[in-house]
């Protein structure tokens, strides 16, 4: 399809919570593109605090989100991260299908998007404090509030893969980095 | 959607083909998994003679060619490439939605998915050497022969991004890496 | 060797300090392996206020800890963090032989370990504390606190590649990291 | 020319400010060497708030304020960080011409070129509290502050690259890493 | 100074010869630029037969040849590959000041810059055949060919820095990588 | 123990053969030092043609040689490639402990390490042309003339983790690289 078809999102989604589910059925109700390519960032980084999960698990919780809640049109794709902003945009390029519009609230996104020629739209997010990843990740860690904070295939998928358990050991005191276990510092 | 319910395939697609959407096409009708994850392997590449197409483009070249056939249920995901053969197989089931059976003709790929646990079936080619990348790649730098290799609306797409001149200047003696041309060696 | 004859346990032993070596000594004493492998974590950093010795330097450090205390059976080996913690378990048993017991007392590494089918057991760490590499490392910047928790041998070795000036250099204000030193910045 | 012609000095250089310039101009008006190599670091980075400029920026602003204050015999040259320090000065050996002096303030720096066996020798710096990067960087966020921090000509190429409202939007609480932007956290 | 006061030009110079001289003497007398930047590419590598020299002296051969010719107004600076071509615009652009015009022989070279909207113009090469990296290289594993192809003070630095030694060394049967010596295979 | 009392030599022992044990048993009768490095080069290949086996595999082979064979004062330690070697002795030094002499047959590991101050000297092959690992891995991919090559320990082991399958697959006109397996090119 044409570029114009396409818009352009990019989240971390750790994890992919109401708010997220929320800005995307917006975005597919509103806007008239065919097609909303989804970029999953820091794709590579999973089982640390900030990133607990892998690029795989949050895809997953993305189309079982978007598919119990009717929204289609919706195209996840892992961009794992580079260190070289000035790079940044035509290494997305090159890793996706054309795109026409960007949908961002990030000022240095919209920046370097932007200087490259690209429209850039605000993401239409609604409750942004309630519905916040580093919030959700700290609930996650223990009691039940974070369920309400996720679409329910959600709060079932971080059920089976046993999320919260994962949260409470990447919460304590000795998990770091496993390469360099504070266990064995 | 459980791990049973998908498939996955890996090629690099350079381009994308009559044998790979007629492969494709028949494993979406034979077997019975709801979704065929099609990785698109050294995502990284483009722009040599092995590799002339972005990760993008090649994805376009796919999502149009299996619109234009009616083949349904068939998720790309951009994968570049580790250099570490040993992690491959955890590399890729971080990067991707779970997936319980691959499909494979080479070699490798199925001993390492097999060591991993994998149910590993055969791709079901046609013509295997009629529709061959490398052949393909050759003739798209002169002449009209790669024309009937590619699905109609690959094609087309192919004549939009000004693929056969890209061939023809990456089949030119002086071509080399762009990162040290030999015009300047 | 069989995997069941050889254990694993990993540290960063920044530096290597008494705590580590009575561990050490321990699992060498009361467990049936033939060989405690141990890996060296961040092999790659040095001369950072976190890392300040090299992977070389700290493998000598277990070395003359261990001659010295005549524990036998342990082999040191480097290795290089990556970054991806869903490939680490696969990255760690692509460089070593094989191994059936892995030893460590951080959560991470044991879901990890565990995940892929490992046995995994506490490492019999005493004085935690006390012998507590961050404090050891303060106290290398300034006074003599820290030569009563290595080793007599590593306290000969400290001082013999001057590693407290090192680390009085490093804790100075404007020391950061040398490829882009705030000397200059 | 010999090495002993050649002095090296390395910074960053996020932006190029006064104290940059009189460190410079007093290391060429007093030291004999014909030419002075100035590294500029972490050359990589760039639209970060700590590393706002790209490696191109910041040679451009030390061309022109050089230029401007009739400062001859200095040669930038970009270095892209490497993370092991105990490979510094083999990297930075194999990418410039020979040096013989090396002028720095970072203890660190001067113990790694000192124990390569290189001369090493203080950079004269002036008024080092007033001229400091971090605290250019925050005056660029708002104000009109940074501009008496800076050459003339430094702050007439800000201008022109619009450096204040990228500082801006690089200090708004959202920016973080364009990669995995918090907008879509 | 502005952008289209600059040109770029990038080559291996491997070693730096005759044919780089000329075309770079050819271009600072015609062109209107007040400065060629020279892109010194594969800076990362040496010792290998297709690399033999650093990319420091590979600039030390340059700024010898440029000054013992009097051509003035010529910036060499190092790049280091990036394996991603479709991003190899933006990386340059991000490393060296502003420039307006590329000068390159290299048919892909030519197409990326046009595609970014650069105007590119030949290489003024002379006697190409004579003058070539890979033969030149040959001849200083043996004999005195080689002597004559490069500029003096270029054979000169070649002889200080025993150059026919190492290109004899590399030519060797089982020199290979060093990292993995054949003498160990 | 200080230096002098350690030797260092470099392989990629794909696989682990008699020559390699030869050489090995010679130098530790011959020379004086109370440890022999064994480096295992190009440590993060596997499952390739050239470099077929893990560099676990690889430690696991020399082990068991060394054991069977009765040969004492052997340190293996695994070695992932790096790309620059004008870094290549300071990367080897920052990884392994102090070691005074270096034994290779490569002339270029011999020209970086004496130009880094070392004592070279040459490894004590015998019968090379038939001890070479090309020539056991394509033996390996059918027959038994393997069997004779390589120590009988190793030939139990090489036997046990079905290396001969292993090499007959990766033999294989399709085999390649897994991540982008031709047979789906």
């Amino acid at each position: 399809m044409p570029p114009q078809e396409r818009g352009l999102m990019v989240g971390r989604f750790q994890p992919f919570h109401r708010g997220h589910l929320e800005a995307i059925a917006r975005l597919r109700a509103s806007v008239p593109e065919a097609e909303l390519l989804v970029g999953i960032g820091s794709a590579q980084h999973s089982y640390t605090l900030d990133n607990p999960f892998t690029a795989g698990e949050r895809m997953e919780m993305l189309l079982r989100a978007t598919e119990e809640a009717g929204v289609t049109g919706v195209r996840p794709i892992p961009l794992v991260d580079i260190d070289r902003h000035a790079e940044w945009v035509a290494y997305v390029e090159s890793l996706l299908p054309e795109f026409g519009r960007v949908y961002t609230n990030n000022p240095l996104t919209r920046l370097l998007f932007e200087a490259a020629g690209y429209a850039v739209e605000e993401v239409p997010w609604s409750r942004r404090e309630e519905y916040e990843g580093r919030l959700v990740r700290r609930e996650l860690a223990g009691g039940d509030a974070w369920k309400s904070k996720v679409p329910p295939a959600v709060a079932a998928y971080l059920g089976e893969i046993r999320a919260p358990e994962r949260l409470r050991l990447l919460s304590t005191k000795d998990a770091g980095k496993v390469a360099h276990p504070k266990g064995g510092a």
